[in-house]
């Protein structure tokens, strides 16, 4: 018989978000991330998506680890939900472990095995030998993943870039991506987020220049919005600004968590003297103070909105200078561009990607997925973590760069790709999507659709009370309305629709229970024509028979 | 007495969108624009924002005439709304007018004085005396204003961009800028759209050679898609498809209609006998076609999307080449990222601006800015048609290319800004801002407000049935829900809720009618918390109490 492996997407492909993948071999099973994706405009409402983990459930026998190659949320925001529904040893290095450790602690789940794990290391789960590369990206703590089979080994790339001089001075390994290469790599799987971006992504680094120029500047307090958990960009803010004579103050639930957990790890170095609580700014003047805060994203509530909307302790405004340090990810632009106005509009100066170099991207551009392809030489090639157009993209860059194009596989989500040594090929599709997660419960497609006309056109209840016995109207038929017209502009038509129930209502009186489900479809369609005729508007419609 | 020429913007100031600028001086008011702005996420189902009009229907008898830059949405949408509130004549060119003309009859507005004017015509309006000066901008037709009043002139840009080789060989006309600015400009009103980009805007033409070579390389069907008003693109993408052997088809109605004017009016010239309809496709090979559609937006009715969605005739797919040739509008990229990944799993090729030149701005960077504020040479410039930080942006550059910065007025929606041949001032502020209309009644706050918590957390129902003779429960407590939980996975929790409300009812039996409003009240707060404890959501909680 000859030996298969399977590489099963269960999340990651055509999205760029909730990542896991599944690697089996025979009875063994280990997992690539676990993530969750935060919800598009069609789902309003929704807290997260987690990727359907229906096929794991089913095999939880075979189960050996889960390997995590990076903290951000779209690598172990799902673990919670998944060791709710199967236990397994978990497999990540220290900051990332914190993080998901973090997590665990929200969920109140406790007794989950996690194991540190450091570049260079290496460890066994059932057939499969994993050693941990270290990467680069703009969270600390990446490692890619040399994964050794019976029948070849399988580099998959995380989330990464190739920075030559980054903040924690250890570069990307490339050495030990080129040993494989030399010895031979069956299947690389490999980060397609930024294919469509020509030339090599900047170094971390090169934007200390514009930092060291904004420092300069700044005759104020300078407030620094960035991502909470890319501490290489809070550690170099905070460098410039100690240099600059300033004190800073990190602001945001989540970035005061992540400073501490990563000054304990060593993932950051700021002088504990340096660090000011929001209660001690008083003591300083403004050009004194760098605050450091979540909101580059233009997120509703998060510290940079609240301090633009004056409804943050640190109200900004004139004579201050804020620095968006990030750029909008893709659905964020509007919310990213009202910010900026607010800002202004207050009399702060605002530096922001558009205008000065403020931000690199973690993820590697084309020339650097090149050089991945060209040291790595992998037999077969699996381009991940991409929107259809950038699998598509990425797989066409891999036969660019020699990888026979029948050995290409652009993954389907739940879709096997099967390999043996000799041949691979697409074969089963299992059960896979993504569940969304709202609030503490699951949420059905119902719901949301029901959300969306509601959102829309809003509501209209049609009340009509039946005497159970005498099947007689016994109180007038009323009519509510929420998000539809404003009641009181909307009497003329409140009255008409009112009319008209009544006379159908009326028509059904003595009709036996059974007809009610028929007398509320009449009410329904009646009522829908008129509403829409009279505005153009098509609200959810409710019709209510109370039985006394 | 000090004779004084007010400027007041209506529209178009602290956002792209709406435009109306209002100059009065003595008894006399033009009005520069009238456009409509498209809602964003704040405001589910709301079809579009107007300018408040109330100043001008206050002063109607004052009203000399409406001058319209040109034919784009945000300059003539809200005509047919303001010419239903007061009357005065409008003056637009040709193409602007046609426009205007079919805008009207849309909503059935008949008897509006449009007057054709060309560039380099003047018209007389009160003591107001306008020349409509040759621009150049993403739609035929496009000018500027010379507004000579008895204390100067006033220059509006209207939507500009300097392209010294449009498409239609008339070049926007810089003399007659230089003209003025020699005879001295009393102020100058500028589009500030692109002020955040270096440099100069690309010549409309310069894209032609990227068209060039897709059509050069496409095997198959080439498809695309453009703003139905941009009357040079279509010229020249059929130019290129023509030269390649291409009968063109236009789709999507408001592209076929605008066509149709184009062609009338002579801002087109396609062969007639190389235009098809989509019926007569099937007479040609797939590489004798050029589909000319709507739907670079990604917009969910759009031709380009139902193509990609198999809802068209014309269903997209392996073989077709299609050219998105714009670039995202802020809040859109969503939608057309969503696009473009269909269409390359469908199998097309998809050109878009990230990866080559597929599409110029119809409006002015930096340079382009600088050179027109270095012709007119203001004495008060007023940044116009952008956002906060548009206008702050647009206001230094004034000042860097010399304008004295006492008299540089960013202006404020409603906010009077006087001026007298010796100095200027923001004086009092006027009624204005947006006026949402939804579909076709006007809307109130309230509504949106509902909507808003109706689309995120739905809607929860307790209807309360009491007999009005003994004031006791005549029915059981019934509870609905809808956009909420599904109700069959939430057995539990809304029994709970109906033990709750039943218990809470039971209390206030007897209690006369003047209570029920307090009944509501508690009834409404404890199934809040029950249900903001049990689920984290905070649904819209509508307590219906039924008298019989």
């Amino acid at each position: 018989m000859q030996h298969k492996l399977k590489i099963i997407p269960l999340g990651g492909i055509g999205e760029i978000g909730k990542n896991m993948t599944v690697l089996e071999y025979e009875d063994n099973i280990v997992i690539i991330d676990c993530g969750v994706s935060f919800p598009d405009d069609d789902m309003p409402g929704i807290d997260v998506v987690i990727p359907d983990m229906t096929y794991l459930e089913t095999n939880r026998d075979k189960i050996r680890g889960m390997l995590i190659t990076h903290g951000h949320e779209d690598h172990i925001g799902a673990i919670p939900y998944a060791m709710e529904k199967f236990r397994c040893p978990i497999y990540g290095t220290r900051f990332t472990n914190a993080l998901i450790e973090h997590k665990l602690d929200e969920h109140h789940i406790t007794g989950v095995e996690l194991n540190d794990v450091a570049p260079g290391d290496t460890v066994t789960l059932g057939r499969f030998k994993v050693e941990f590369i270290k990467t680069s990206h703009s969270i600390a703590g990446a490692v890619a993943l040399a994964i050794t089979t019976p029948i070849g080994t399988v580099i998959h790339t995380g989330d990464f870039k190739i920075d030559l001089t980054p903040m924690d001075n250890e570069p990307i390994d490339i050495n030990r991506f080129a040993h494989f290469g030399t010895r031979g790599v069956l299947a690389l799987l490999s980060d397609s987020t930024n294919v469509e971006r020509a030339g090599f992504t900047q170094s971390e680094r090169e934007i200390g220049k514009t930092f060291e120029s904004c420092f300069a500047q700044a005759k104020g307090r300078v407030i620094v919005a960035s991502f909470a958990s890319n501490v290489y960009r809070l550690q170099q803010v905070a460098d410039v600004a100690i240099a600059h004579g300033r004190v800073v103050c990190f602001q945001g639930r989540s970035m005061e968590q992540i400073v501490k957990i990563a000054q304990e790890l060593g993932y950051m170095h700021i002088p504990e003297d340096k660090i000011v609580r929001i209660e001690q700014l008083k003591n300083y003047r403004d050009d004194e103070v760098c605050v450091m805060t979540t909101g580059s994203q233009g997120e509703p509530m998060s510290g940079l909105f609240r301090m633009a909307n004056a409804t943050h302790r640190l109200n900004i405004g004139a004579g201050d200078t804020v620095i968006i340090s990030a750029s909008a990810i893709p659905g964020n632009e509007l919310g990213v561009s009202r910010v900026i106005n607010q800002l202004y509009e207050k009399g702060a100066e605002v530096v922001y990607d558009r205008m000065a170099d403020v931000h690199v991207s973690g993820h590697a551009c084309r020339e650097e997925l090149k050089l991945m392809l060209a040291i790595t030489k992998p037999k077969y090639f699996i381009p991940v973590h991409g929107e259809a157009r950038h699998l598509k993209m990425h797989a066409d860059l891999g036969a660019l760069m020699g990888v026979d194009p029948e050995r290409i596989f652009v993954p389907q989500l739940g879709g096997v790709i099967e390999l043996t040594s000799r041949k691979g090929k697409m074969t089963e599709t299992v059960q896979a999507g993504g569940v969304m997660v709202d609030g503490l419960a699951n949420i059905e497609d119902a719901v949301l659709h029901d959300r969306k006309i509601l959102s829309e056109d809003g509501l209209v209840l049609a009340i009509i009370t039946m005497d159970s016995e005498t099947g007689r109207l016994c109180a007038p038929v009323e009519i509510i309305s929420r998000g539809f017209v404003y009641m009181r502009d909307a009497e003329e038509l409140i009255h008409e629709a009112t009319n008209l129930i009544t006379e159908e209502a009326r028509r059904f009186e003595g009709a036996p229970k059974s007809e009610y489900a028929t007398i509320k479809n009449i009410v329904k369609s009646r009522l829908k024509n008129v509403l829409y005729n009279k505005t153009h508007r098509s609200p959810m419609i409710l019709p209510i028979t109370i039985e006394i």
